[in-house]
């Protein structure tokens, strides 16, 4: 394997009743709490009424910052920098996903520097300072609530964009299964989506026939397989308690760095993503059951007798496929039967599927995923020939 | 599953090179630095040399001290405080296995405390300072460069115990599996035993018939397997640097908590085996391969209906046993499997293994393994005539 880093800071603190038994006490010494959150289903299903309500028992100030979207816009971020500066807020609360953790995180960060956040993202500006991040989460999907990454979108320019900072990893994250029961079954399926990519990018890795890692892989074969047992117990039955507890679980260690051990990734596939979310406004778990199996098709198009060979074992390991003539077949038969597994759940599989047409913003979304590089990815470098195939396949 | 805290804040450093690329920096500031260490084939195998060159190039001044035991023994944690009070020591470097890191954890914490550190072993003080402590392992086996816990020996009164603190974390561990390669076949093994010891301790909890954990059982699973393929490679060839870094990467895994995931595990293999330590000062790994599959024995025998079900579960999944006609001859299967697995290894299976005769201490080892509580064991509950039958089948 290769030289590797890895602490996990962030005070996870998992399971039915966190919220209630464990955020008070994380919140003593806080003066006022910026509460961040998205479209309001936090006032539906109780947990503002929860949070608000223990805050209050504990006499700690709040403000209340509604509206984050999925893709989050830096736009709304700074709003919410302007209000945390205003309320003089000392910590930032995330009730939410991916998308309002990764905001939370910028508005963390940016709330000394007074210009556009989106400096930030660019590392035009790296932030010395922040006010702490705090997660209660309501997505088994992104893992960002114990990651310093975060990814933005600027609207105005149609860009979006990963980002990160060691001041912008949250100090704890309160995962209670419960919370994610309201889910509805498109997003529980996009979170799902954004899971098994997670680990598909840790696992297809840069020399993989050179350094090999055999106990990464191992460790990401059984998520995958775990995920793709509980998957369609969730999906059948979203109130199903047991079966969100393992999704949730498995969404954080997808990507709170445990499971990469010294692996380069490939994170090819996320920044396609990214290009047709900034385009489309799509939601990224829904871009990414339609990118990553035209992914899977073209490294295994481009370099066979490279790419074949891991591709194959994840078929073997994770969907049991039966070994066929030969090690392409075997791939082959692996991203078909991730095609089959994510279709039975309901995914779309092109864009067509969802009823957009990329075919006059071809130029600009391989603009937009290479933004200013040459290639992108690592098990297989793509530069914009193969970006163009790639999109063609999907659209 | 139940409900867990999760967090990792030791910074973990991996691969070839890390103490040569990363110790200057981790110890800048640091005034003088009490150097931990064994029997001396650290000076043997080049590594004092490499730290202590370090050391002297960063003008970092250092005291070496030289003998912790294995089962390290509370009166030399005691003449090591006293040399680094004397010395002023900021800082704790401990360089070996587990019995170094965790003379090391009540050398930091025992720093303060000017009488018997024994004191803090027992719980009568607890201690509110620390100097920091920083690892550079020598052995795959314990897990304790990540975590807080440690266990130590009074050979006054014939006592091995297990303490932590939060005190006790190492800032940061720095696992090069160089490092590992001159470790002797013996001891090589009697590490591969503890890893596999201590994920057993995780997989066989509290409960698992009513709290279900499959993501859990499916990371141990995929542990042990790893361990399990792994293990001979290195016992065939000590040099072997790719498997050796599997190993160490392995023990860490087993230990640092991410393999937990909300289980309480039954560590009552582990008390049994400190009694044996205490009256015999056998190395660890030993007595545990000597104890485990007694163990199993005893559990099985026990409460069959209840308890053969998860141990035929690591028969299939681990040891890849055919399902026998009933699940407790699956469970029988996968115990046989263990012992001739640790057996192919070199592993001594009794303490007549080893030329050790405990029928005169039977008394003194049930007595040492409750020290004072009636039971012990999540996964079965064990009372004193059921370690009475263990230790007369281990004998």
């Amino acid at each position: 394997m290769e030289n590797f880093q890895l602490s996990l800071p962030t005070q996870l603190i998992f399971g039915a009743g966190v919220v209630k038994n464990h955020l008070s006490t994380l919140l003593k010494d806080k003066q006022h709490v910026l509460l961040v959150y998205g479209g309001g289903s936090i006032h539906k299903n109780g947990l503002y009424q929860l949070v608000t309500q223990t805050l209050e028992a504990a006499h700690i100030q709040f403000t209340p910052f509604q509206g984050i979207q999925p893709n989050p816009r830096v736009e709304t971020v700074n709003a919410a920098i302007t209000c945390a500066r205003e309320q003089m807020c000392d910590f930032v609360l995330a009730i939410g996903g991916g998308s309002v953790i990764d905001a939370a995180k910028l508005i963390a960060v940016g709330i000394d520097y007074p210009h556009n956040a989106w400096d930030i993202v660019l590392g035009k500006h790296t932030p010395t300072s922040a006010i702490p991040i705090g997660v209660i989460l309501t997505l088994a999907a992104t893992g960002s609530e114990t990651n310093s990454g975060s990814v933005i979108t600027n609207w105005t320019t149609q860009e979006k964009r990963g980002w990160g900072s060691p001041l912008a990893l949250p100090v704890f994250a309160l995962l209670d299964p419960s919370n994610t029961i309201s889910v509805p079954s498109n997003h529980t399926l996009y979170g799902i989506v954004d899971i098994m990519s997670h680990l598909f990018e840790q696992y297809f890795r840069a020399h993989p026939d050179a350094v090999s890692n055999p106990y990464q892989e191992a460790l990401i074969e059984a998520t995958l397989r775990q995920v793709i047992q509980t998957a369609p117990l969730v999906m059948k039955d979203l109130t199903n308690y047991s079966a969100r507890e393992t999704l949730m679980i498995c969404g954080t260690y997808a990507l709170n760095g445990v499971l990469r051990i010294g692996s380069t990734g490939d994170w090819a596939s996320h920044q396609i993503e990214h290009a047709l979310s900034a385009c489309f406004d799509i939601p990224h778990g829904a871009g990414l059951a339609i990118v990553f199996p035209h992914w899977f098709d073209y490294v295994l198009h481009a370099d066979p007798m490279k790419n074949a060979p891991l591709i194959a074992k994840m078929a073997v390991e994770v969907f049991q496929v039966t070994p066929q003539h030969t090690t392409l077949e075997t791939a082959l038969a692996g991203v078909h039967a991730l095609r089959e597994f994510w279709a039975s759940l309901g995914a779309p599989s092109t864009m067509q599927d969802i009823s957009i047409d990329i075919t006059p913003k071809m130029e600009e979304l391989i603009e937009k995923t290479l933004l200013g590089r040459s290639t992108i990815g690592n098990f297989q470098q793509l530069d914009s020939n193969a970006l163009k195939i790639i999109f063609q396949s999907l659209a």
